[in-house]
């Protein structure tokens, strides 16, 4: 026993098989330190759910043993599962200043007290239990993004987080590759990698060439450019910026998240704004249409966003006009690409010039092509290997991306949430699962949406409901009101009077049928009524409503 | 009067602002021919639907008119509507071999009587009232499509129907390009041309060069392939087959519509499978694994096709091996991106190499880029133009082309469904709409779901629904059974008791106050009930679930 608790533990409890709620668990003997606590979006079939956490019954179970949350970046998909966890767990959080500026806002809005947040630099070390953390610079979509090397007492850990490799960084700022090709020479026992762009061949290219763009576009713009980004691409935001200055345009920043970000970017010094350039979209109309660029969210087509207030005349300070010019500055993510053509088509049709990406360079990704993942490999020279942040597919090509640079298959984990990896000086092997999943937050509601109301409300949506009511004497079962039917999403009901009515005397048949058998019982009475009716409508109609019959005694 | 009916109209019904349900309208005089009748699958919003039909009310009020409807090619956007529109008008369907050898199958399915199909070839002409209509070859990615050339009483229209320009098609038999040529030359009135890739530059590669990629991946596979595609796609079949027949495999068809589909175009001659090829799929275990093509379904990840049951083990006849080779041989049509990927991933689970497009040229689109565009813009040379087939961006972008290419703005009619375009000699100009819009279909409902079912579908969806049921004495509105709760999609009932509880706490209140101020209508008893179910719920859950009040008098 004594030799099982000396293996250091890696457990990733998000993120795998999933772009979404990245959580990984370091433990060693006593000591756990989490890695990111991010939430991810509902898939399709999550109807009416509005984000997925993590289930962290593993860390609940284990909380006198964690020693701090470090977190690589502020995606939601990284941090967004904060405010449900530290609820629970109250431990202090370590990340960079943006990242923990990005928190602090969550914190505040889910009103919670006493969080410890512990801003930690680029290059620094923090001791966690018998952990030390290093946090070391990377390029991505959002500044201050940062890969971890844990030094650990069986060997040092690194975790790159989401990165890409820019040589060319909007702040100036390279990513610390001498200290990855340290790390490798003096030794990484395990190496995680973010598996998302695995697929494509290549490079990809530096957020600068998405400036060179705008700079091309703004130069020939002859009335109001209007650019809709993540709002946390805060280097983005920057050189939308700075093409406005370029050609003497005022900024007005639209949607409520990118209020938000520009605020709190503005304040800790991650955006760097000339005075006067801002102006308040209440004061655009002071300004002639060819003096204005607008920043705004919105660029997954998402309906309560500005942009797509904006298409559809929506939006209470901004009216489009006839040749604006809208630039989306960002791919659909998986999922998104109706909404967004959607919202396209609707710009269009009211008069605008509409650029995306399939017409020119205005985006580029945030995560590492082959080759970049190539470089980091080769730096790193890990003796083990867990690719993560992918779905299967992805982290399946990053393992055998990880062979064709020569890795021992043996020494790659390709590894699902819950999945536990131990690890020893020379060995690492899968050991028993933990509890890992998804939890559905549904309004206030946190895990109490489950697999039968989400059938529930797919079944539903796709053919609606009849209900049947009908009050029986207690004694004899006599029908005394109803049947009634009601129904909803199921059929016009004005249209269908004849329907109904029909439905309603197959149902009074059996009301009569079981009458006359004396069959009282309720739940008889019920399946009676289900079946002749479903039946009914699936002869007649094809379809498969569903049915609640209720019954009332009195 | 008499001047205003010797104009020509062209009234697109469907496909305009949309992929999807392509049928239109031309009219001169006493004479309608329609081009194509298709469907459209259902957009996100409209749940529980089936597919979408054109609303045919112009068609059914001019029905004496309409001397036939002609067919551009096989694809159910654009015949997949035959069915439900020869039920109430009975006309004359011409459309080339292939064509009309699918919709014989789904007139079959509809089981439809007396259709009046004529098949027409490629360079025949047909005389439809003072219409003389030529058909002409063109490439997509179905064999025996065809454009039209229509000579009209005031000009020659061409419809372009599909096409996409393959100067090596599969089966040699290359567009008709100097027939599109000689028209130019002699004067096209009116160019009516397909805009879906206009925003994709240069040339769609050649469906050859997707045969290559199969060579090269044939070569070197080491046991069982599988290959997904559209089952319309009988040339990447024809090429998926030759593959096999190269490396002495043995071809499996699997999945309803190409097993209807292979069959078809081997009976009409449009697919050479060399005797014994072809096995049944219950011979399959005869064979080594390494003899093996199956050619499947399902290459839009759609969850009851062939190949996504292969990959969740829930096909009847075939097993995944590990080791198999899936190539999935299409694009994800915009909204399908996310349940390909999850058939990708399931199949890379069960240990297959998976091959797509991200991966690998494995598909080319069927439809022209802009310059095969632009050539067909150049060789037509029409007086006027409306682009089709595509959503409103799609349109505008095919609109800017033509100006690109020297057309007047004023002649080109970037038109609606509905839109009703009137043409002389010498003018062109928009009329006043007709009707046109969408039929849902609905098992075998046919427009008996519209905007407030479907309202209620997306709520049922979201937040699923909460009953009340009470039970009062006529005279005066005493409770004498309930109230009873029900609820569906909104909550697990046995976690939330106390919450179930409380809220029939609310409405009992609601009741006891009624009853003090002796209310008694129902429509206030209702309207009271639910008011305070969803304070209390939304306060409570931050959730707004259907709330139905139903009252039983006894």
């Amino acid at each position: 026993m004594a030799k099982r608790t000396s293996k250091l533990k890696i457990i990733p409890l998000g993120g795998l098989y999933e772009i979404g709620k990245n959580i990984t668990v370091i433990e060693y003997k006593g000591d756990i330190i989490v890695i990111d606590c991010g939430l991810a979006f509902p898939e399709d079939e999550m109807l009416g759910i509005d984000v997925v956490i993590p289930d962290i019954t593993y860390l609940l179970k284990n909380r006198e043993k964690i020693k701090g949350i470090v977190l690589t970046h502020g995606h939601e998909d990284h941090i967004g599962a904060l405010p449900y966890v530290l609820k629970k767990i109250n431990v202090p959080v370590y990340g960079t200043k943006l990242t923990l500026g990005l928190v602090e806002n969550k914190i505040k809005e889910h009103k919670l007290k006493n969080t410890k947040l512990r801003v930690t630099k680029p290059g620094q070390k923090i001791k966690l239990g018998c952990f030390e953390v290093e946090f070391i610079r990377t390029s991505h979509s959002i500044p201050d993004s940062v890969a971890l090397a844990i030094n650990t007492p069986v060997g040092v850990v690194v975790h790159t987080g989401d990165f890409k490799v820019d040589y060319t960084p909007i702040n100036g700022e390279v990513m610390d590759l001498h200290r990855f090709a340290e790390l490798g020479k003096k030794g990484v026992l395990v190496a995680m990698a973010d598996s998302t762009n695995v697929e494509r061949p290549g490079y990809t290219m530096s957020e600068r060439t998405v400036g060179s763009t705008f700079i091309d576009i703004f130069k020939t713009a002859k009335q109001r450019i209007i650019v809709a980004t993540f709002a946390s691409n805060i280097h983005r935001i920057q050189q939308i910026i700075n093409a406005a200055v370029m050609y003497n345009r005022k900024v007005v920043v639209s949607g409520r998240s990118m209020v938000n970000v520009v605020k709190v970017a503005r304040e800790l010094g991650y955006l760097d704004v000339p005075d006067g350039t801002l102006i308040d979209i209440n004061d655009m109309n002071k300004y002639a249409l060819d003096e204005i660029v607008v920043i705004t969210t919105g660029s997954q087509g998402e309906p309560m966003s500005a942009l797509s207030r904006i298409a559809s005349s929506d939006h209470k300070k901004m009216e489009l006009v006839p040749g604006d010019l809208v630039i989306i500055s960002a791919t659909p993510i998986p999922g998104n690409e109706k909404t967004v053509a959607k919202v396209i088509n609707q710009l269009f049709k009211k008069g605008a010039n509409v650029i995306y990406e399939t017409l020119a360079d205005v985006h580029v990704s945030g995560h590492a092509c082959q080759e970049e993942l190539k470089l980091m490999h080769r730096l790193l020279q890990p003796k083990f290997f867990i690719p993560v942040h992918g779905e299967y597919r992805h982290l399946k090509q990053h393992a055998q991306l990880a062979e064709e640079l020569g890795m021992d298959k043996e020494n790659i984990f390709v590894a699902e949430n819950g999945s536990v990896i131990e690890f020893t000086k020379d060995e690492g092997k899968f050991a028993q699962n933990v509890p890992a999943g998804n939890i559905l937050v549904d309004g206030l509601g946190i895990g109490d949406v489950g697999n039968i109301v989400l059938r529930d409300r797919k079944h539903l949506s796709e053919d609606g409901l009849i209900i049947v009511v009908v009050t029986i004497t207690k004694e004899e079962g006599k029908v005394v009101a109803g049947p009634d039917i009601i129904s909803r999403g199921f059929v016009y009901v004005r249209e269908s009077e004849d329907l109904m009515e029909e439905a309603k005397n197959v149902v009074k048949e059996v009301l009569d049928e079981c009458q006359k058998n004396k069959i009282t019982d309720w739940a008889t009475l019920k399946s009676s009524i289900r079946d002749a009716l479903r039946n009914y409508l699936y002869e007649k109609m094809k379809r498969n409503p569903m049915i609640l019959p209720i019954i009332m005694e009195v």
